[in-house]
């Protein structure tokens, strides 16, 4: 396996986070490619493309701040099940973090992600990220 | 140090949580050397060989459902502390975590692992487990 | 990116976890340029050199000792935002878990480290440390 292409892929777990958690929706939504999906058991539908995903870190970062608090995606486990020059398949647990602004630090879910990553000149980008909840198991 | 033996490390450490965490407890056991031996101060018997490891694996699946959770295996702090082409010595906190089929999740527990690995092919596994508990100090 | 860089990089992060939590505040200190500096919303005045520094890793233990408890630094999303063979810029999520000697885990707080890094033979040392902590947001 090429240790270069792996190293990429942990860049891109840890730089994906930072930029949600940072209020960045838009560069978030640029870690996925132009027609990126997004499934999840918590909508009914997938979100598809770079607008609706924008919109979606926003709509992530308004509910952490409206309930007074700062949210954070902590990405571990990150097993890279195949991967070749142009593509590669992953999975990873993702844990959502929460801290109330007034002070307390919870765990407030942990999921798993299921992605199909597609490279895009030095970087990777999610092609389709498929999450599951362990408590909609 | 060797990027790509410390890559493979990482990735033997993800693909263990993933192994275990999805009930396949044949797999979780073949990371694991034919006479891999793994000591925890939770069991008076070190689990030693394939067969009993991967019982251990089934119970431990066994005993989150009957519980009415979904357990995993979250693994950060991944020290290689010396590693050459045939065998390296690991070091890594292992946290597991906690979620109600009926939802809420909480972090169950920290151990450490101590490690000795040895390679096979492309792979590595465990020859030697031992894990130390945080609220057995 | 150069690879081997990179994982030195996630090996400094490992391995200072390992270092403060086993309460080798020598070691820990020496993690840091001789005048190294960490910036904490924590402390009123920045800690700056290695005897400080050592100081601060054995206060840290001294007082997780006093409240009966074990004190983990769970390091994840380590990114390299840049990389040369002298100098890396580095953020990452720094979780404290707290242990009860009596039994019970609980996440304590979540921290974001914002690093300087510079190269010393085939280590990294940090130059200057950044703590945000999301309950002072």
């Amino acid at each position: 396996m090429d240790g270069t292409l792996v190293i990429g892929i942990h860049q891109l777990y840890a730089r994906q986070s930072h930029l949600i958690d940072s209020g960045n929706a838009e560069g978030w939504a640029r870690t996925f490619t132009p027609d990126g999906e997004f499934h999840s058991p918590t909508y009914p539908a997938p979100v598809a493309g770079r607008a609706p995903l924008r919109d979606f870190a926003q709509d992530f970062a308004r509910n952490a701040r409206a309930a007074g608090e700062v949210h954070r995606h902590v990405v571990t486990n990150v097993y890279v099940e195949s991967v070749n020059p142009a593509r590669a398949q992953v999975s990873a647990y993702l844990q959502v973090v929460a801290t109330s602004v007034t002070g307390g630090t919870r765990l407030l879910r942990l999921t798993t992600v299921h992605d199909l990553l597609v490279r895009h000149g030095d970087d990777w980008r999610v092609a389709r990220r498929d999450v599951r909840r362990d408590d909609a198991a």
